[in-house]
């Protein structure tokens, strides 16, 4: 029997630290030892419950279930919100599992067992990604969650020839900078200020609008239209907003976790043909290209470490929620 | 010098005859004898504007341009909203033609010689279609709009295992059902009241449900989730409203012509994958192919038929305006 250290929400909305001792593994599972793990805007979402946090997990393999026949004790493996999936509906069949209506997604399932802001952690086999070895762990924590939500827009939207626009420079759209980059996109980076600008420009973008006290985009004087518009900032917004700036046909994708509606103007989007496209997480078998790609490419992600303690997740979870974290916070066993 | 016979709007929204000597036309320009005109929604929008009505026209070329080459006196030809277009722009080369920026588009342009509620008309050879010997003219006329702005979202978005959802039977949906049943596809209807329920049912839709009254479409009992939905009525609402009947990943398209904003649940939206597709009228080349599977397919369109005089054109504008149209008015001088 294992006894995990975690890291908890609580009602108050304060990180909590609790001893747990895991149930054995069964046949298509696996007992990971967690090393890093990312921190995401969801996760201040679910401050309030009482679920181990994290989903952005990297972790070595201690022990595998009797079933498992893919993943290895020592293989070291990441892991992002979803834990398992049917493997038989249609989205399953067609390659898009995410998508799975069975799936068993952390955070409405497995409070207890499978977060990744803590010392153990119980996962299916099923749903855990071989991290490269070109990759270190810091760098592959944000991209199990953040990393794969960019990806799949950039690759099934965006054409290597496209000037694809960034909305929003933090976890998500600093390694959407760096994919489109390195897809060959033409990118286009708008953030509200210009504090980010040279970090921008660095990561791979080609251009930089600071969008503060404009009122219409228009006077962002875009050099050229943009293709594609990746919405990673979590400020909600009517899309019209960005349309003085897109080509015809341009295709929106926010992607940021929000409620309420999602608004824009009508007949500029029937008349201009503007494709809106919803898209969330990441199948296995993109999953699995995006780390192959980020391996390739030596995509780093730009992160600030914390230790993994009590001290240290507290003030993970106080610069993330008061919008000062640059870019991901990174939680870790070693540091 | 051609006299024309024109019918057009006043600022009093009522129907006017007038008489106009047509100008000699240019090199590239055609003059066409109108035989048959459709009557559109968007014709309705336009009755306060002293311009020729009419956009889905049918004719007999009477006159060619010098510059003129594909296009002979005596061929039947018909036309909709566009004139013109560039033919340089990217839109124009990449066959996305109907989005050129510099497009000339009828009620913009072309006031006084462009309509087709009228005797004739003077149009670029370039925008000119022409018509299948197996189409007859009464059936051609809502091709020309109504049906190049169904077909290009289900050529481009339906795939024929699809189940195909269209929103409304009017002068646009009723050609919608006869495309997607003949592509193959698993045709839905979803019309306010049963009234429509046999007609659609003989044009292929495979079940039909009627939405009045109905605040939560789960209710709706639906026998299998719908992955593309096409929306021809003119009625605007929280595209939420139909979530509960869609499947994973469904694609959204709004065809009609309103103001204000478009709404979604966001989160949905995002989490489903869902993607909401702006589509506007139809480039030159799938009308070209849409007119072909029309004539292969022997779509014909349900319409009620008024003769081109003063007293036709208004009965035909008030039953459009009452929503009493069964499902496509078309003036003919024949009728």
């Amino acid at each position: 029997m294992v006894h995990a250290i975690q890291f908890r929400g609580s009602p108050s909305g304060e990180v909590i630290q609790t001893s747990f001792n895991l149930p054995d593994i069964q046949s298509d599972e696996v007992l990971v030892r967690v090393t890093h793990s990312g921190l995401c805007g969801s996760d201040i979402h679910k401050l309030q419950l009482p679920l181990v946090l994290g989903h952005e997990g990297i972790g070595i393999i201690e022990e595998t279930g009797s079933a498992c026949s893919r993943l290895r004790v020592g293989d070291r493996v990441g892991w992002g919100p979803l834990n398992s999936t049917c493997g038989t509906c249609e989205m399953c069949t067609i390659g898009k599992d995410a998508y799975c209506p069975n799936a068993k997604m952390y955070s409405v399932e497995g409070y207890d067992t499978q977060g990744s802001i803590c010392s153990h952690a119980v996962r299916k086999e099923q749903w855990l990604f071989k991290i490269p070895d070109a990759i270190s762990s810091a760098d592959a924590a944000p991209l199990m969650c953040g990393g794969g939500t960019v990806w799949v827009p950039l690759v099934e939207q965006c054409k290597p020839y496209e000037r694809v626009g960034i909305v929003g420079i933090g976890g998500l759209g600093h390694i959407a900078i760096q994919f489109a980059a390195k897809m060959g996109c033409d990118v286009v980076v708008f953030s509200s200020t210009d504090d980010k600008k040279e970090e921008a420009l660095k990561l791979g973008a080609s251009e930089f609008y600071a969008t503060k006290g404009v009122a219409d985009y228009s006077q962002l004087h875009v050099s050229k239209p943009i293709d594609r518009l990746i919405i990673t900032s979590s400020a909600k917004f009517n899309l019209g907003l960005f349309y003085p700036v897109l080509a015809r046909n341009a295709t929106i994708l926010p992607l940021s976790v929000d409620g309420g509606d999602l608004t824009a103007p009508y007949m500029p989007t029937v008349g201009l043909g503007h494709s809106i496209v919803g898209s969330c997480i990441c199948s296995r078998y993109p999953q699995n290209k995006m780390l192959d790609f980020a391996a390739r490419h030596q995509i780093t992600c730009m992160v600030e470490k914390y230790p993994m303690t009590l001290a240290g997740v507290r003030e993970a979870v106080d610069r993330l929620r008061d919008g000062k974290m640059r870019y991901r916070g990174v939680l870790g066993w070693e540091y």
